[in-house]
């Protein structure tokens, strides 16, 4: 008897949306529940945003394959060793997968909010999506979450939303504050400073939303002028609202 | 015996995301199979592309509420009336949604994507949150359905993300799409010509997609550059990928 070559697995590229589980696609929820090897990312040492998500959800059975950055804020970003060390990190994630899509079985990889909306998923599906066959489900973002929580629509009429990233150098965050109507800046924890300076030179400030821990329990929503001085954490979300024509 | 004044009804804004009704998420899902009255939004004469989303979801005995747009297209936006029609007509929705919350009864209201992120519902919010409790749940995004078809990340770094209406004057439009890394265009079925000039002035025209009814059956995926002249549907979302540092 002569047995077929099995095919190899598919990768599901599944966001889990900003942090409530009920926040999460029907698609998205079927699919963990469902799923033999989930694979996330977290931080060396910690649980992860990402498995607290899935607390409950997933088989008794479940293979789990835990993705742990070898540094996130350690080295800088300006340091030629960061993007060695993250390719390599990658590649040692590549490595793991496939051992498991090789065999036949397939595997879901989950995001914190969308798979294709910035974050870490996007460097394994580049590296994987030659290979295999890639689904990708989308999901709620974190800047969604956050512009419920401050219960403002974020744009209105053709309002221009601009989304922009605490990284950026300062004289770039003024510009863009300066020439859209709506604003969500993202990665703000050590940047915060800086963000707020820009915020202020562009008039923006005093309009600006901070949204810590958006659709999680600890959900705290205030303008980020009565938020003091102290540093917020990474995930916080700073939004300013569009104003656009309103019938 | 006396019987107490019975509390209003809540308000429940809830988020259909883009299509794919498995693409709702969980707790949208359950509210609209628990829901005794549900409104949506369609064009007067049609089935509504809300309403199909909904099929085969609803309870037997949901009551619903179609909220009939007296205008979308036959009076330019330029045109005094036609803030005028709008808000009458944002005005009697209201008078009838109040009618079932001052009964005690919760009303289901849907948005196509995010409730939040432009869109009809917004306008009732508006009206609506003074008087009675308004839950919103926040969605799935049709530019989100959208780069998930053109399966490529739309963001990575720190690239800008800014999200235009086709709606713009064309040098509004040329100034950020010079400017930001990453594009989303919505709104572009009358004003499609506009957004390719400007597409092409801003040199971005060769690396636009055309993503056609994202996350539905006949949804189409394209170079911009390929789809000839024809007028896409007004639901047409152009996608410009940003290519930030890439470990």
């Amino acid at each position: 008897m002569t047995r077929a070559v099995a095919p190899t697995g598919t990768v599901f590229g599944v966001g889990l949306g900003p942090g409530d589980p009920e926040l999460m696609s029907v698609r998205a929820d079927r699919l963990l529940r469902n799923a033999g090897h989930v694979a996330y990312f977290r931080k060396a040492g910690r649980s992860g945003q990402a498995r607290r998500i899935l607390d409950g959800l997933l088989r008794a059975d479940v293979t789990e394959i835990a993705l742990e950055y070898p540094v996130t804020t350690e080295v800088p970003l300006t340091d030629p060793r960061y993007n060695d060390i993250l390719s390599g990190f990658y590649q040692d994630c590549v490595t793991r997968l496939r051992a498991i899509l090789d065999a036949g079985e397939d595997v879901v990889i989950v995001s914190e909010g969308d798979p294709f909306f910035y974050g870490s998923f996007m460097h394994l599906h580049a590296r994987l999506t030659e290979h295999y066959q890639v689904e990708v489900v989308p999901a709620i973002t974190g800047m969604s979450a956050a512009w419920t929580a401050t219960g403002a629509p974020i744009t209105w009429g053709d309002d221009v939303l601009s989304v922009l990233m605490g990284t950026l150098p300062e004289d770039v965050l003024v510009e863009h504050m300066r020439r859209a109507d709506a604003l969500i800046i993202m990665k703000i924890g050590r940047n915060i400073d800086r963000v707020r300076r820009a915020l202020r030179r562009a008039g923006r400030f005093d309009a600006a939303w901070l949204v810590e821990y958006a659709a999680m329990p600890q959900q705290k929503v205030q303008k980020l002028s009565e938020a003091g001085d102290r540093v917020t954490p990474y995930f916080s979300i700073i939004v300013v609202h569009g104003h656009g024509r309103r019938p």
